[in-house]
């Protein structure tokens, strides 16, 4: 077919079979990724051998463990380019991360009449909180819309500014389209008026070489399950500054300085943000995916997806029933519609045949509008797909093709 | 030594060796519970085999995931005695949950000049987010006190609640004292001005059985990772007419019902608290730790931790050099101080011979300043326990006192 640099990883990773041992051609990565078995042998160990909690034990075993979970975070720092572990907060997951700054930043840094921008392609995660916000301060949210193939509009962005805009929201990957966002240009059109960029990297994340200084955004978040890592745990990346005004969200054990009925007062981040108990052993999973993506190189993980991406919309548009939609340079994700075939009709065939694919919303229903389907089917990509998996999807869709002609 | 019931389970948790394969005496189950190999095992499969997402899938295999999330729902509610699972919501732990009831009914139900009853011997967990609602609301918050053997003194509960008191948030078992409440009195007592009653439940739902319903309680809070389930789970039980009156908290996907830019619309409980994708495999192993519990029996392992703790105070007693706090029948909880020598240097020195024990304020600064000491030292069982980690403890104790003696 092309020239998709193959990674064939499959190997790896346990989930890549069905129940009964043939290929499972998993191509619902943006939803989740598939989990490598070092990821998986880091959790069993650290519930197992090693298990003990953080911050408190005066025993080795909680010492080490300590070590373990701040090695974790030293880890995200270094791999998405932060100046210091002391920007990473370790939160449930992406969704948690844009609520607390929201609820923390947001509800300090916004007030009536001040404008919050989106886009039209965002994750219902970006969209609802800043609904939340808006209707306690007063604020107003203004929605960037879409060039013709569907990446966010920064001509448009630019016309929407004004000195009341205090937070610019956007996806850094679209997790229905693949669009990349220049993500730099729409922080610099974010700064120009004084607001705060925060960057949805759900899809980013998993595919693309990141470096916070370089992007020069405020607020980054996404989650590790997306990132070959463990369900349950996330990271709010924010500016070291900005985190040091923001006040608690969450109050508990471990964010505190001093605790008493008259006057308690707070750590400092990111501790402040991490209230209670932490997620130990999701953060040491976290660990050993970084680690296992950082050796293959982002860059090498996105070409590939995208050049599977080319590939798969080359071989869609040759099918006379399919409309395709996003940009030609998809970071690994594609979304289609089939005529006459529901998405969620042409998912149930692909499950027969072992493949599997997401059709729905998206939870992106703004961006559904726009496009004017009530769901698309989508193909996403991860770093274990290959033109094996593009091969059974076509002959899915050539079935159904058949079932529904 | 005395009538402990010997459930004698450890060769079911792989983390009760040292790293040279030598017995882990750990007496900081209150901390955190050790897992049993089946918790382990689930998790293992949840992120390998069976892994995919839940609630949006057309395949097979998410939809068996859903199945599988949705059946630890029903796990939990079963074992707690809930009315149903649309009861349940699963939080990140028992902190988050406690701020989700501050921050979602709280800041609804609780005005200014309104009052909110704590006791002297909470959690952290259970002081920050209500002062945070203090804070916000100019509510006030009432301290209820102690008897004289460390229990919360239900007396002076009744003399503190007035109309104006919305809230009674109290801890079902003391995380440092062991002092179990008379729940079902604590309830009437808040019923009967009006009040809700909060229960924080963490080192109750690892050692007594549950039963929300003759607690007659309207929220209970606990994290997974005491029960020897996964970190990074946690449940917040609320009366259902309760829940379907509260506001969302987060938003994001999976919580909403539809999203516009004009309108957004939430999903009914328990899903409009559980914004984006949820601790799937975490959930699953939950569910594997309630099994491995309930097959034993909440009612063994209560007799079993109160004999050992029994059997623990009878010995310390005879030592000259150490104070007791807490109830003689604490459920499984021993806090001591011991004259001349900081728990933190008891805590290292126990280190040294596989013994773990907790030395601190166990994120109860405010029972501290009462018991009048910056830490305790405390020994907390599990239904791993035995003799042996008595006899171990013991040992160290004695040799700390000739080191320090």
């Amino acid at each position: 077919m092309s020239d998709a640099a193959t990674l064939t990883r499959k190997a790896d990773f346990p989930g890549l079979v069905t129940a009964d041992g043939q290929p499972w051609h998993y191509l619902d990565t943006a939803a989740t990724a598939q989990k490598p078995q070092v990821v998986i042998d880091a959790m069993t160990r650290a519930l197992g051998r090693d298990y003990a909690t953080v911050h408190r034990g005066v025993y080795s075993r909680s010492a080490n463990m300590t070590l373990a979970y701040e090695a974790a975070r030293k880890r995200v720092a270094d791999f998405i380019g932060a100046k210091s572990e002391n920007e990473v907060v370790f939160v449930r997951g992406a969704t948690e991360a844009i609520n607390l700054v929201a609820q923390s930043w947001g509800m300090v840094h916004i007030g009536e009449g001040d404008r919050i921008v989106l886009s039209t392609l965002e994750h219902h995660s970006n969209i609802v909180p800043w609904q939340m916000v808006a209707e306690r301060t007063g604020a107003q949210i203004d929605v960037c819309p879409l060039t013709e193939d569907h990446r966010i509009d920064l001509g448009a962005l630019e016309a929407l500014l004004t000195p009341r805009t205090k937070l610019v929201a956007l996806a850094h990957v679209s997790n229905v389209l693949g669009s990349v966002l220049d993500a730099r240009a729409a922080a610099d059109l974010a700064h120009s008026v004084g607001a705060k960029i925060l960057l949805d990297g759900c899809q980013a994340a998993p595919r693309m070489a990141l470096d916070m200084v370089a992007l020069d955004c405020d607020f980054y978040a996404f989650s590790a399950h997306k990132l070959y890592g463990p369900t349950g745990i996330g990271v709010l990346w924010a500016r070291e500054d900005i985190l040091d005004a923001m006040p608690p969200w969450q109050g508990g054990g471990a964010m505190i300085e001093r605790v008493t009925f008259d006057k308690t007062t707070y750590a400092p981040p990111p501790q402040r943000f991490e209230a209670g108990t932490p997620m130990i052993t999701e953060a040491i999973a976290l660990h050993a995916a970084i680690d296992y993506v950082a050796a293959l190189g982002p860059d090498a993980l996105f070409t590939h997806e995208a050049a599977l991406a080319r590939t798969l919309r080359e071989e869609l548009r040759n099918l006379n029933s399919i409309t395709l939609f996003g940009p030609e340079d998809s970071a690994g994700i594609v979304s289609f519609a089939m005529e006459g075939v529901h998405p969620h009709d042409l998912g149930t065939i692909l499950d027969e045949e072992n493949v599997a694919i997401r059709a729905g919303h998206h939870c992106a229903q703004p961006l559904m509008d726009h496009l004017g389907v009530p769901a698309t089917a989508r193909a996403s990509f991860g770093l274990y797909s290959d033109e094996t998996d593009i091969a059974a999807l076509l002959r899915g869709i050539e079935r159904t093709q058949r079932i529904f002609g």
